[in-house]
């Protein structure tokens, strides 16, 4: 019987598990997982903390039963702290302390990232937080339920540090983001940005832009959170929330190759440079579709493709990674923004020669009502006329983040700009028009191209 | 100068000149329109009579203002009668009855379509009524305006006569819907066609299958509607909408080549047998991109292409039509019922060997308030495993319609269904699972394929 041993009970690691079973019934699987919460979604923490999803127990894919009844183990509340490759073993350790060797014949390692701990003073102070994992997050509902507090400071004005504002306003808080780069959500052109900034300020959020926060001092019962350009704020809590880095130390002291920031260099199959060794999700490089090279971009989509071909790959599979595209999409309050593939400064670090063309219209016939407006931006290559990026802002109903995954369907094919208009796209008034949005802004782009480059 | 003509002032028409004058703004180009009514969205005319759309002028597209400011000419109220491929004229006539002859170097030909009158006795009665023009909506509308009717029988469970269905019930008319098959909408399959119904009776809808009107008898201020099966039901109105023919006298009697149901042939560049002739839109065949023939498939999304490409043409340019996947939308009160390709029956029809699973889930992680289900069909071919087609139903919100657009899109582009697990698909809690309900319905085909077939 082959062992299956996967390091990591997250995305990436359930995945594999999954996938090997469900692929060969005669594995023999054991997933290592640090805390008690296998399984859970990560990406559903701002909403438990918001109050929206009232029970965490809510936040899993799937409970310990239902995995443990594919005939996947669980060693729960155990952490690896050696990998062993000459002998085929894993030194773990449960929370008393009790180490044991347990042996593989493949192993995948999931052990995900971790949050980024900037360089400012007092992170370490009560009722200031970072968010990752389950146990960050009980931390900060303790708080929330304990403390009550009036108000809060959120460092970090990404994707997390935006739900998590649209999150603690939900609970009336009234929260201030400070972002140090210009515009808020940097992941997007600064025309999204600023309108999500918009839609923070219309629910009370206040926004600061480019400033670098430095300290956090205790100050009586509260919190004064001070930075560059002079900003100050006295605050009841502070969440830290920007970005996270790959968890990759066990795996280096193994002899794993890293790279990027880090990250485990695998290759499409999954595999590390050390033989029955994979790596899949957070804590590792990923192919980049377009760009046709190693990237550091970890998303929860990623580490379930990843996790399930590392999977079927470690019980004699031969699949390989198609790539990510960077396709993404948040909600905050009613504004949806999705991006998939390349922005023009990306495109153009790239080497390509970008177009991006920024277009505005409604999700459906307008006289139907209810009508919402779409923000689309498309980049494009100049030189060829292919499609390199899309972005897309609107409201969350408008249908955004499908339409985004329309453009992802086209990047993935290396469709031309102009080939999106011959796409056979459903229509009717009430969610649509007979050229889709989508269609409408690449002929928006084609023709912009058609008049700058003939 | 080059005088392009164009003859029908609907999706086809209009979407020709649009793109001859964009690409040559020295092309001279004239709509001839049989009524007042160019660039009218047919597809809304159901939310026009419901009353959700208060103001009939609002479902153009474009006023003829912002038609003519492009360039082209507007012939209104003028209605083809004769064309003369020899010497390259059309002759025309006017509400007045006056004729004369325009000239072509090119002409475009996009009558569309006209409704079927099915051999039902009485359909001359005041209170029946087609519906395909804009004349039939205004002659429907004054109906309700003046005598305010109570109930109303609809004739025909296609899409029309269900948007219908919910149109008149908006306006607290008590709907009857009788269809000759044994379930409502049979361009989907049965199981979507029984949601359907469901969501009709919730809304107080009747709904009698697998019945044939026959008659339709004037019965004091009354309609007695009879049909097969004993079927009888007195109303106050009749609505019959059981499909259309393609409108093509015109075209056949210049010795313009028919086909299916009497629609134009033409080839990819939407060309005729005729020199200098094209044709789009409702009154043509449908070059169908996954079966490799022709077809009659009206649909407004494909007339625009259509149209877009015999403009281009006529101007020297060299498109080919892309071909249509028949994909569509339909919102029937909360539900939106979508497809895309191929059917089971219809794969087996074409020489493939389909096999079509039925799966259940949710449109976002269930933790997030507002879950919607949706039930996707998908059909793929047992020999090649690749994807032949996908029906979705759901609530409107639950991003049906785009998500239709993504099986469409990798069907434009040929993948096998266990490929639409590669695609970089975006995620939210409150938008979708990390494995989008497209990737999870395929992955479940998968399943059943590889069981079955191994």
């Amino acid at each position: 019987m082959t062992h299956l041993l996967i390091i990591g009970g997250s995305d990436a690691g359930i995945s594999a598990a999954l996938r090997a079973r469900e692929l060969d019934q005669n594995v023999d699987v054991t997933i290592v997982v640090a805390d008690s919460f296998p399984n859970f979604s990560i990406c559903g923490i701002p909403f438990y903390l918001s109050g929206e999803v009232p029970d965490w127990r809510h936040l899993a894919h799937r409970t310990a039963e239902e995995i443990t009844q594919t005939g996947v183990k669980l060693l729960l509340n155990h952490t690896a702290t050696i990998i062993d490759p000459a002998q085929k073993r894993v030194k773990v350790v449960n929370t008393q302390g009790q180490e044991q060797w347990l042996t593989y014949d493949q192993l995948v390692i999931g052990t995900g990232a971790v949050s980024i701990k900037p360089r400012i003073q007092g992170l370490d102070l009560p009722g200031v937080f970072l968010l990752h994992s389950m146990d960050d997050s009980f931390a900060v509902h303790q708080y929330l339920t304990n403390h009550i507090p009036q108000s809060a400071v959120i460092v970090g004005g990404g994707y997390i540090g935006l739900e998590m504002a649209d999150a603690l306003t939900h609970r009336g808080i009234a929260v201030t983001v400070v972002e140090h780069s210009p515009t808020v959500m940097k992941t997007v052109d600064p025309t999204l940005g600023k309108l999500i900034a918009e839609e923070l300020k219309r629910h009370s959020i206040e926004v600061a832009n480019g400033i670098e926060i430095k300290t956090i001092e205790q100050v009586g019962t509260q919190l004064k959170v001070s930075g560059s350009d002079s900003f100050h704020k006295t605050t009841d809590m502070v969440l830290v929330a920007v970005g996270v880095n790959p968890l990759t130390n066990l795996a280096e002291s193994a002899g794993l190759k890293t790279g990027i920031r880090g990250a485990i260099q695998v290759n499409r199959k999954m595999e590390t440079n050390v033989p029955d060794i994979y790596a899949a999700g957070d804590c590792i490089e990923t192919w980049h579709r377009l760009l046709s090279e190693y990237v550091y971009l970890p998303l929860g989509t990623t580490a379930h493709k990843q996790g399930r071909i590392a999977g079927e790959n470690a019980v004699g599979g031969n699949q390989e990674f198609a790539g990510t595209l960077g396709t993404q999409v948040v909600k905050i309050f009613d504004l949806a923004v999705a991006r998939t593939g390349l922005r023009d400064s990306e495109a153009q670090n790239a080497g390509f020669k970008p177009l991006t063309i920024e277009f505005e219209t409604w999700d459906h016939k307008v006289y139907y009502p209810g009508a919402k407006k779409l923000r689309i931006l498309v980049t494009g290559d100049s030189h060829t006329g292919r499609l390199l990026g899309a972005q897309i802002a609107g409201h969350y109903q408008g249908e955004v983040a499908k339409r985004i995954d329309i453009f992802a369907t086209a990047l993935f094919h290396s469709m031309k700009v102009d080939e999106l208009s011959e796409l056979d796209l459903s229509y009717t008034p009430p969610l649509s028009s007979p050229w889709d949005p989508v269609q409408m802004s690449a002929q928006a782009w084609v023709k912009h191209w058609t008049k700058s480059y003939s």
